[in-house]
């Protein structure tokens, strides 16, 4: 079994090439890319569904949906009249850099100011594949309980922003805010933590301002 | 990247290779194996806390827990006086066959009838790992919604009974029973569904019969 380390390290190797490459053709395109990370059914879609219609009207912004299977997420963001590609992984459990090139051809950057891609629901294997992204925006829910901080470190060390959604169950959990705090903390002591609901639209307006803070610093960076 | 397949191929045959020889030692030892899978988050722990109190007092149970990280879910289980092994994968997404034979060396399953494994949460990976159990029961929760069979359909695929929990946060979710059953029908026409409440109790009578039936019939195959 020691053979499989060194085809692991190519595999990671090449990955990042590509996700370089990604990053340089987003850069010269002036396209901001925003990598969202979540469990299933954390509300990934439902995130791009409440943020889509409120960013000003000069922003043209697309998505790439990651999954396993089916096109549900991708009608979900067609519905509000965005360019959308549909991933399928067929099987695998995250995103990859080659995967998101293939997309791209789907979608003219040239013409988008922001682009998002939802990747497959996992909260670990997508951590250890980066796909060129500007941020990487890991998103959290209520239900899943306060203690994922604490059990699955790795996607939440490498988030520049933390978004928990579903903050309108919380009266029916037994949520402790607190405690998810903490244990963010431990292991990224510096993202953003943005507590919202996507289907009531609390705490939307601060992530938007965060987030459009970001857009307008990398386009500042990039004239 | 070709010389990946053959690699891959081999990690899961030895894979496979040890799960059988786990299926033997279970079977010589007569204790009946339980591989509960879901997202983070769904309530495996929660389930298993639920469960176990309301065995037959003759049916001794131990546990194995699965995490990236933390003794959370150990501790949890350890306050109902139930043996548990706590395994810590260190990053890596599903157990396999070996990290569960390497936990065997700290259980007695001589006297053990019963063994519950909770996976890593995670509703792709594990289900590509084989760990010698008899049953693989899929966990899934409301507020994850109701497109999850739809979009993994490899777990919910492989399962021998799918387990809906937190079915009180109904009410306040848009979750419709009717499109997930329809959903899970579609890649597994027979696994029992269970939909149940880790928190009121609602419907744990029916998941623990059918949980006992099962071992009573594996006991009479393995007298």
């Amino acid at each position: 079994m020691t053979e499989t380390i060194p085809v692991v390290r190519h595999l990671l190797d090449a990955n990042e090439q590509v996700a370089q490459e990604n990053r340089d053709l987003f850069d010269r395109a002036r396209t901001f890319v925003v990598n969202l990370m979540s469990s299933p059914g954390a509300g990934k879609t439902s995130l791009l569904q409440a943020t889509l219609p409120r960013l000003p009207q000069d922003v043209r912004a697309g998505v790439i949906e990651g999954d396993i299977a089916s096109r549900l997420d991708a009608e979900r963001i067609a519905a509000l009249g965005v360019a959308v590609v549909q991933i399928n992984t067929g099987g695998t459990c995250h995103l990859d850099a080659p995967m998101v090139r293939g997309a791209l051809q789907h979608l003219d950057l040239d013409r988008l100011h922001l682009l998002f891609i939802e990747n497959v629901g996992n909260l670990i294997c997508p951590a250890n594949f980066a796909l060129g992204a500007h941020l990487n925006v890991v998103l959290a829910s209520t239900p899943e309980g306060h203690d994922k901080p604490y059990k699955y470190p790795g996607m939440f060390r490498l988030a520049d922003a933390v978004v928990l959604n579903k903050a309108d169950l919380i009266p029916w959990l037994d949520f402790d805010r607190e405690t998810f705090e903490r244990g963010l903390r431990m292991v990224n002591p510096r993202a953003p933590l943005f507590v919202v609901s996507c289907k009531t639209g609390e705490g939307l307006d601060a992530w938007l301002t965060w987030l459009l803070e970001q857009f307008t610093a990398f386009q500042n960076a990039n004239p």
